[in-house]
């Protein structure tokens, strides 16, 4: 009897069809909302905007909104142990600053990204776009969202 | 010609035996070894601690072992912003407590715990065993562990 589901004899087994498309979700897919400061803001004020806005990471943006630093919350815990006043010190001064900065794309790599994030130990990557005058910080990809897509493929909701 | 893979038609598609795999991994193959506190620690040491071991949350544990609270970055954040010295308070006053605490064990499924960490907003679970005296941690699982599974399934390396 003929099955009532159809195969498509590849050559590959399912696993490694699954790891195919796996390898092809695309950031743009799967990316959250950023959110940004401005380089001059004090530590303090960061961290409320952190906790307003209940995020890990914020991107900091100088004038013309190009992307000049990163602020993780291991950034602003190691700098509110230091000796210094938080609501006079700006973020500036304690930001993860590019060229340190790893960022990513629109059309990147869901596993690329994820490569990133577990090898260099960070939480979140900016997701940018090229222009004229640097980066434009356009999206924000987490290990939330990572944890997101894993729970969607159990749910079969993704492939 | 016959196909050199092997199909048994289970009325089931790839995609829902993925999942199916996918719903069955366990705790224990993916865990983290924890780190702990004990509940009469600054916070300034524990935010130390956070540093020296590099990690996001630490659990807190009375004279028996018995965990007791949980300290996440956000927590300790929120209490440096305040007015109090952060050397003098016990991390028992800023600490996530029982039963406020979502916990894990051994044999509890990945995806049950993805789900917890996505809607309570943390980062990690404790992975406990139960005693007489209470709750004994074992364990800690992050949504850097989801990430890395999420990469080894793209590597066709778990399932």
């Amino acid at each position: 009897a003929r099955p009532r589901v159809g195969y498509f004899y590849t050559g590959k087994t399912g696993n490694q069809l699954l790891s195919d498309k796996l390898k092809k979700l695309q950031v743009k897919e799967f990316q959250s909302i950023p959110v940004v400061v401005n380089e001059n803001v004090s530590v303090y004020d960061a961290i409320v905007t952190m906790f307003l806005e209940d995020v890990g990471t914020l991107f900091v943006v100088d004038k013309d909104s190009i992307l000049v630093g990163v602020l993780s919350r291991k950034d602003l815990l190691r700098a509110s142990i230091g000796k210094q006043e938080l609501a006079s010190i700006p973020v500036n001064i304690i930001m993860t600053r590019m060229p340190n900065i790893t960022v990513c794309r629109n059309e990147d790599f869901i596993m690329d990204v994820a490569k990133s994030l577990i090898e260099k130990q960070i939480d979140a990557l900016p997701i940018i776009r090229d222009t004229d005058k640097g980066f434009e910080v356009t999206g924000r990809i987490t290990k939330t969202n990572m944890t997101k897509i894993l729970m969607r493929l159990a749910e079969n909701d993704i492939i």
